[in-house]
């Protein structure tokens, strides 16, 4: 992710914070954190880090909806990236490489630089920022730039997590967790080409946990030290990567839109400033959300030129160019990359679907999933715990499950589990009741409109297909602004 | 994994050492680790982690067959053990957990073992284990137990890899990458139960990178030092464990065979002897393959009474008991654990998968993967590059991919490009030829049968459905032993 590469080190006033992410948005700030992070809790998306040991900093785990979202989301992120084209291929690296792929990289050396931390206010600033810290906020003296606080003395900090390989532990051993998947893709580069032998352009994509030991994380998992992220390095001739960035920047932004159902308003594709380009990057572009504390980057999308290939070339001695038979050229090839977190692209997904009512006087809680990411697509809730209605609905639930994933809730009043599935966003609920027995049909309730309609058990599977396709096409409607915002 | 739990720091000529894995196996040990290695890296399944910079000792990097395959592997898991049942729970918790998790599981106090290595053959020894050592070779002395060496002083080896949360270095900071995912399913026990609202027996499941620091890590991606688990742990009241534990034994190594298509000729269900059992097992068995060094492990059965919620519990002073409202009974489930590896199950599923024979004097190199599993279930080859062969070529894979996993290929000879799918374990080849511009059909080659049959486009989904079954039936007819073992 990008927001890595252009300073973590900053303060956290300043890290979430994009060029006018201070003025106030004009849309509504949408579902506050901390109504979210209960829901997250109470239905089992997302719970603080061994939570019976009082937790651990910004570090979360995901329950059973969560996992479904999740796996949810890489798989859409999958189909579009890998399996409907054909010219992007998959690679699962360590997370532990070899301390020189970071040393390569600019990693080790950029990563360590002095912090000093003020008494009072407890921000770290580094070091060679104050003074510049200090102008932007009109202050004079030695003191903290924010509140004129003592600071202490100033401290190397790791921002890679540092650990050693084999049981000895010494420098000599010193091996990092991975702050990025990416370099997996360029260290492999070589081996991806001879094996599978394509030709320019094509892509290499990874999914995959990333460490990084953050100074100031937080807005609960938009920024963690440990995160999963899905990147994709596309590799292309040096002079068509301008037009490569661009296709990328569009068909990236588009899979927010139209396939994860997220309301472009919200949604904004921002160019990096001359200012806050990396050295080596021809072009940066950042997909924004607007979130209750800004706007705040989703994925980055960069042109970084042959940086990456050439640096490890350089540092390895291997050869690492591309040999294009059709000009007799070698050369080495630019790289586009997209970077995108899951955990981010979750909190998304759950902040804009979510949407409060009012229904007779009651507040109701829903969250507007697309059907393809919905944790459940269905609910079977039989009316009562009596055997026969158990039975005809655990006969239902094991006949719909080969095609749609299916939740099963007997326990509490019927409303109690209507109001359930609306908080976890399933879009269909299918009531088996008493009468079910006699005329063999059940009742299909829809979580966007609330309608029931009584639908024959023959033809159970077209009536699904049908709202299913409907309930997508309402979220895609919302997604893209054709129906009013909330 | 159970290996682990049983003594992790033996030294390597005992560590992969079953009772009987001495006696010579009287299956053949079917393909060696270096053909195996060479193909896995010239095809694109596994690259040593790193390469470019020499590898780093013991972790690897997965290619885009490699990828393919693994996440096949993962799903089969995932349908076995949730999509297709309604009662175990997904989870994805952190790596890098609360550092009392640790201590509460008895991890930090005995995976830090006062080592001692010998300076002539550099095998190292638990210290505390050396008279037991040499006892059982009949060793005296202070020498090494294996070769009578020198022994060095002793020094303890972590095998939890140790790293520090935070920007600040120190011992307050400390925590640990996990060696195991099995202590997110107990330390998130209450959670899942408050969210889920589950009755016992049920389970979590959870798919995830564990790390350990081996000291002796070998035979390729066998023993890792980072490597990705399938755990689940099921929940259920005491006095049901035995029967549970029964069932678990049947249905995991039911998986191998049934989904996966190893053969049973080489898998046994191997129950631990009363010395190897920990202290707290009621009952453990392993899950074993016949691999080139012997008798290994791949997953692990055990019953582990109420010792790890116990120890949480106690540790945390939470309440981790259930409450029966069918009796009116508060308690600390039991749990039958079952844990596998991704990596370990690909090397299987690779090692089975290995054939050759010979065709017209030459050699025939392939995988006979089960369909459900292997890489790439077909391949589309156009004869020529001719742009009208590549133009319906590529209609087809359009077609096709929405249903199964299709490559495409139009580089070298038909010749070649067969045996490239043979050793990839594609089970069909489709070729599109000349005459398939005139008579509107392909000619669909079986990889295990090598027969070609000319198809008319219009039917193709239904041939490859019916060719595809019928593999399916071939793999499994080896599985079971119906037919020859090779």
């Amino acid at each position: 992710m990008s927001e890595f590469e252009s300073g973590a080190a900053t303060p956290a006033s300043l890290e979430n914070a994009s060029p006018d992410g201070g003025k106030k948005a004009e849309l509504d700030g949408g579902v506050s954190f901390d109504l979210l992070i209960s829901l997250c809790k109470r239905r089992g998306f997302v719970f603080p880090g061994s939570e019976i040991y009082g937790g651990i900093n910004a570090l979360y785990d995901f329950g059973p909806l969560g996992v479904r979202l999740r796996r949810n989301i890489r798989q859409s992120w999958w189909n579009r990236m890998v399996e409907r084209r054909g010219d992007i291929e998959p690679i699962e690296t360590a997370i532990i490489m070899n301390r020189e792929v970071w040393v390569a990289s600019g990693h080790v050396g950029s990563f360590s630089d002095p912090l000093v931390e003020c008494a009072a206010c407890h921000r770290r600033w580094r070091e060679d920022h104050l003074e510049d810290e200090r102008r932007a906020r009109g202050k004079t003296g030695a003191g903290c730039p924010e509140c004129d606080g003592t600071l202490g003395e100033s401290r190397k900090f790791n921002l890679m997590f540092r650990t050693f390989l084999g049981p000895v532990q010494d420098d000599l051993n010193e091996v990092f967790l991975r702050p990025e998947t990416a370099q997996g893709q360029f260290v492999n580069f070589a081996n991806i080409l001879n094996s599978t032998r394509h030709s320019l352009p094509f892509g290499i994509a990874q999914t995959g946990k990333s460490f990084r030991n953050e100074i100031s994380p937080g807005n609960f998992i938009f920024r963690s030290r440990e995160f999963e992220q899905m990147e994709m390095e596309w590799f292309c001739e040096p002079g068509s990567d301008r037009e490569w960035f661009e296709y990328w920047c569009d068909d990236r932004f588009a899979w927010y839109v139209d396939e994860l159902g997220v309301r472009s308003a919200r949604l904004r594709l921002r160019p990096h400033t001359r200012e806050e380009l990396s050295h080596y990057s021809a072009g940066t572009s950042d997909v924004e959300y607007l979130f209750p504390f800004g706007w705040g980057e989703l994925e980055g999308i960069a042109d970084r030129t042959d940086f990456d290939l050439g640096a490890h070339q350089q540092h390895s001695g291997k050869d690492l160019t591309y040999f294009d038979p059709a000009t007799n050229r070698r050369f080495l090839p630019y790289v586009i990359e997209t970077a995108v977190g899951v955990d981010r692209t979750l909190l998304v997904t759950l902040m804009d679907a979510y949407d409060e009512e009012e229904v007779r006087g009651e507040k109701r809680v829903l969250l507007r999933f697309h059907p393809a990411i919905a944790p459940f697509q269905l609910a079977i809730l039989p009316l009562s715990k009596k055997p026969e209605l158990t039975g005809l609905s655990l006969s239902l639930v094991e006949r719909l499950r080969s095609r749609w994933s299916v939740d099963f809730d007997q326990t509490q009043s019927i409303g109690r589990r209507y109001r359930r599935q609306d908080e976890i966003g399933t879009p269909l609920a299918i009531t088996v009741d008493f009468e079910s027995l006699q005329d063999h049909a059940v009742t299909i309730r829809n979580r966007d409109t609330m309608a029931q309609v009584r639908v024959s058990i023959d033809r159970l599977e077209v009536a699904i297909g049908e709202q299913l396709a409907e309930a997508a096409q309402r979220v895609l409607a919302r997604a893209r602004g054709e129906l009013p915002v909330n």
